[in-house]
């Protein structure tokens, strides 16, 4: 690894929220396309705890679209349940972005083990520790830094301030490799 | 109004999260058609509030779908907001029941004016008070009662513990009319 | 009306597509915001076989974004069925844009009544005649002119050839009120 | 490979439509994870070509969820293009079900090379061939089959009828591993 360009990972981040009526099919479970979708929402507000919001990106002239996508579908998702999506960085760099997930249905409020029975963001789980929950979908994304005429950048060179930030902000939090 | 059917209100219910990437188009703005799927969240959300749980009368077998809507777009959410949907009944009855919402922009957390301002359930204000934020959407959703091969029903004749419960729980909150 | 600003309407275009597993919800239906998004597909299409691209007035430095939308829903759409939506202009001004829709299910492509039975282009019946199929949805949207700044422009003054191109593609097939 | 147990594979199947609005996202391209609802598109219309209704199936008494999918994506489609979604069987059996796709924009219709240049179905190229259009994204999903309380079953010992059928499907169009 070259160390002027590190490679950083994060700890798991999680949010929660319920399942919408119109993500869910007449199987009678979310349509599997949604939890792409999610995977979304999952690493917006992991950005949005370290301090960083996603919109403000494309407002300094970088996008960070997906390249690759893959998705393991282990159990389905039903309308209210309430789930959380779990992301992490497993490479951050200049150049490209690998986020991991696991989309996991949360104990209902009021029940026995639910510590994270709330819509919201949740304080996330040790690296090592067991996420809670049931695993429902697993997955990737890859993401390359583009300028807004799509063309591949480095971002620690087109706006090193925010580089040096991010890389900053996932070192203190103990993801460095 | 008939004394044994009587048509109750109910006073506003919040409920409040983040606009999805997915959910804005190419104008730069939350599609249009969103507003209608989040007008569903909102009265989720007030029925679980108030008790109850909307997947729990399917698996009592009545479906209670949209026989009509409308909506007035004032303002555009955009990405990232923070929103929240409020809704209300205005018709409870044996046979309909009629919402009607507001979708509002909040004051992102750590502002000024920011009493209501994570994602979740909000404490809802009186019913004749000023609902926070801007107002983006107005409209409202009708609906009737069904049975499983989607014929109308009298809710108080097919279930009418769940009736009477409503009706109790509605005149509780004080939204009799 | 002012003769400077005639107010056009046309005849019913429409287009027929196959329902998306993806548009139903657990009920077993389409679920319902998803028409809402067929009309915007009707319009589309209707404005295509005017002889004008919708993407292209964006590119123009123009926006007809929804003010204002109803539905009437009647009887649901089911998952693959091949179903169209008909479009028309009650309101063409230099303001303002008001549609009209029916989405219908069409008969399956080799039974018997089925004219217009396959997904793409329906050729338009007669203003007076009935469309085929069976109603499903019935729904106007009300639009008006905005610059890409949000602010409503008159589009006579703003892009009059393009106004006027309209408005005589408008007059030509009849449509003129 | 077990003789009882034919693998079966077969050509690439296309049907084209155009990209709607509400599929764009607020960097001007189609968001990603509806290329994950268009493969749907795509193994149902080359379900329909073979002469079978995905809707049957569940009626029948058999699900065929998606297990595992991946997507690479090349080049975004844009709102209101002309694209196809090229389907093809990689792995038909009475256990899982594997399809690969392409997602390609066509040449608009009236330009030289289109030659499949509407929406609708659309002639498949022979297997060896070159599919037509520019290549947008490309991936696969992975299925089982499934019985109504989601218990993996033989499709050729619950439904040996529908096996043998699809499977001489499958031969008579010359896919035959």
């Amino acid at each position: 690894m070259d160390s002027r360009n590190p490679v950083l990972s994060s700890r798991w981040y999680g949010t929660a929220f319920r399942v919408r009526y119109q993500e869910t099919d007449q199987m009678g479970v979310v349509y599997h396309a949604n939890y792409l979708s999610w995977f979304e929402s999952g690493r917006t507000e992991m950005f949005r705890e370290l301090g960083f919001a996603y919109r403000s990106l494309e407002k300094m002239g970088v996008l960070l679209p997906v390249t690759a996508a893959d998705l393991q579908f282990k159990s389905p998702a039903r309308y209210d349940d309430l789930v959380a999506v779990y992301a992490r960085l497993t490479t951050f760099s200049a150049l490209r972005v690998v986020y991991e997930y696991e989309i996991r249905r949360l104990a209902e409020p009021g029940t026995g083990e639910a510590r994270a029975s709330a819509p919201g963001v949740l304080s996330g789980p040790a690296d090592h520790g067991q996420l809670p929950g049931e695993l429902l979908v697993a997955g990737s994304t890859s993401h390359v830094w583009l300028n807004m005429d799509w063309k591949p950048v480095r971002l620690d060179r087109m706006l090193p301030e925010l580089f040096y930030a991010i890389t900053l902000a996932l070192k203190e939090e103990g993801g460095a490799v």
